[in-house]
């Protein structure tokens, strides 16, 4: 499944660099920065299971390219904003957007501290928007490569929808969690915003593929229906192992700080779970443990204690399986091909993987 | 003419209440914060521009309303970045969206001074990107009523690519201006910003209209081309004049504070060709009137004396005459019909008015 995933990555790198609609952008350092993130690589997850699920429906994945592409620019404008949001220096073992940009500022405007900072800012706000505009151009696109205009722009709308509506409405409950105390949030808030942040685009990926391949702008369809909760059940199970990683995992392998959801409080069902199982006394003990700038090994050995032994962290590793083997479920129905193969793969890579 | 422009608003602001797009934001807030630009009212101009110019060429304006809601709310999600990127605190008489969002913060969730700043300018960054997404999920429903899905498709690409690339490459260009000495900043750079910045979103509503009537995707067509071209000229000239109140104007009536372009030394080409036109030390003279946090009627009357005499004033206003003669003679080259009429009173308003 790597050798393949390597192959869609080569794809999209390919059509991303040679994309036009980044040429009539103005000054020439907001187009390099526009192509920033989208040309940095990374796996291609979105991509992969947009082709993959369109291949299991027996469609030509040569057709489903450009909305295949179309969801891996979506993905990294909302890192851009995502990124100012959090105010985030990396990204990928590279600054992120409006810090590059802050740099930049400083040294070819020689802008004071202020100055720069704000005018980071301010482009990084611009080339998401462009990237935004860029994503919506690509799935367009479509037209001219395969799909029919009616499907085209059933496609266009559907991104616009669980993309631009959904997905942007999970990233401001994501803020607003920090805003609001504790006891007023539940896991399944937290459930709820995985559901919209991260859920939303990979359930566009799976109706997608599906769509493209059954040639109907009907979401729906039973397949398409189906195919857009398996992404949905895999994409949760990804996103709790990602929480457990960040404290149960080895940072060697990871590459990201370890304890880093601990300084910022970030309320994940882990955490809230933990909270939720302890007895007062141990849920003053922990909260005297959150927002710390570092974390030695003894107080993170403390955290996981107390995570393991009220069972919470249980919890999460069986809700992930749980939710990995609904995937898994959802794709068994549908007939055996190289493509499900994949897919099955793909699924067990996400919720097993150790980085 | 104005009574005209008055029902094409009434349309539009109906079709805006009444959109469902907003309904799947989340949370709440969000959705209003969504809604409250659109609703805010305004001429519409770009609306009536659009539709106009469609019905100059004899097409069913019926058909060009969802184009024509696209655009009032293309122009409404750049406000609602603009008004973050200047810092802004009122837009039409009302609180900007982030300084609404800032104040939302303080009260519900008690938020201090700095994360309610924060707040205010995050979800003001999301709440413009669902707008940008809500124009053009618009734009695509065009092909639900009465427009063929390629034509659908051929607005929604060149919306994006006016839109979204080059009127954001000129508010780059507009934020970058601030950074660079101001010897190096020359007319032409400015005009050539404002090309960008205000002619783009024009210039696609004057084509979308044409496009429409004509029905057809390709904007290289002869009469769409002139339209576009009126468009811009007429923007242009807007946008002088809207320069020349700022200094020129009587407050009472533009509702905006005199000389504010004087505090922020913002370099329009009023400004630009009065430094080009003075001497050196009358230069070092208005360097020390600008940036002021005050403008009390001494000083002012000092500047307007100075752009004056040097002939930057008259400068300004016949290139104003000059681009609204332009954007005239395109338009008698039309055949006479009522939206002729139309687009000629708009054009003599948009130079003429005093607020």
């Amino acid at each position: 499944m790597l050798n393949e995933l390597k192959q869609v990555a080569l794809q999209i790198d390919e059509l991303i660099v040679n994309d036009d609609f980044p040429t009539a952008i103005e000054p020439q350092y907001l187009r390099a920065t526009v192509m920033d993130y989208p040309s940095r690589g990374g796996k291609r997850l979105r991509p992969a299971l947009l082709l993959w699920c369109c291949g299991l429906l027996g469609g030509n994945t040569e057709a489903a390219l450009y909305p295949a592409m179309a969801a891996e620019l979506f993905h990294n404008w909302t890192l851009v904003h995502d990124d100012i949001i959090d105010e985030d220096r990396m990204r990928r073992g590279q600054l992120t957007t409006h810090e590059a940009l802050r740099l930049f500022a400083r040294e070819t405007f020689e802008a004071g501290d202020l100055a720069a900072d704000k005018f980071g800012r301010n482009f990084a706000i611009l080339a998401g928007d462009i990237q935004q505009g860029w994503a919506l151009n690509t799935i367009l696109k479509s037209a001219e490569h395969g799909l029919s205009a009616e499907l085209t722009l059933a496609l266009g709308r559907r991104l616009l929808k669980l993309g631009s509506c959904r997905l942007i409405s999970g990233e401001a409950l994501d803020i607003e969690f920090p805003m609001r105390k504790w006891q007023h949030i539940s896991t399944e808030d937290t459930l709820h915003m995985l559901k919209l942040k991260t859920g939303n685009l990979l359930r566009f990926c799976a109706e997608a593929g599906a769509a493209i391949a059954l040639n109907t702008g009907n979401f729906r369809r039973k397949e398409i229906k189906m195919l857009g909760e398996f992404a949905v059940a895999a994409g949760i199970a990804f996103q709790l192992r990602d929480d457990w990683l960040g404290i149960f995992g080895d940072s060697g392998k990871t590459g990201k700080n370890i304890a880093s959801d601990l300084t910022t409080k970030k309320p994940t069902i882990l955490l809230l779970k933990t909270f939720e199982n302890l007895k007062p006394e141990l849920q003053l003990h922990l909260t005297g443990m959150l927002g710390l700038d570092e974390y030695d090994e003894t107080i993170l050995n403390q955290v996981r204690t107390l995570m393991r032994d009220c069972g919470a962290e249980a919890y999460v590793r069986e809700e992930t399986e749980k939710l990995a083997s609904q995937a898994k479920k959802i794709l068994y129905r549908f007939p055996d091909n190289k493509y499900r193969t994949l897919l099955l793969e793909l699924t067990a890579f996400l919720v097993n993987r150790e980085e």
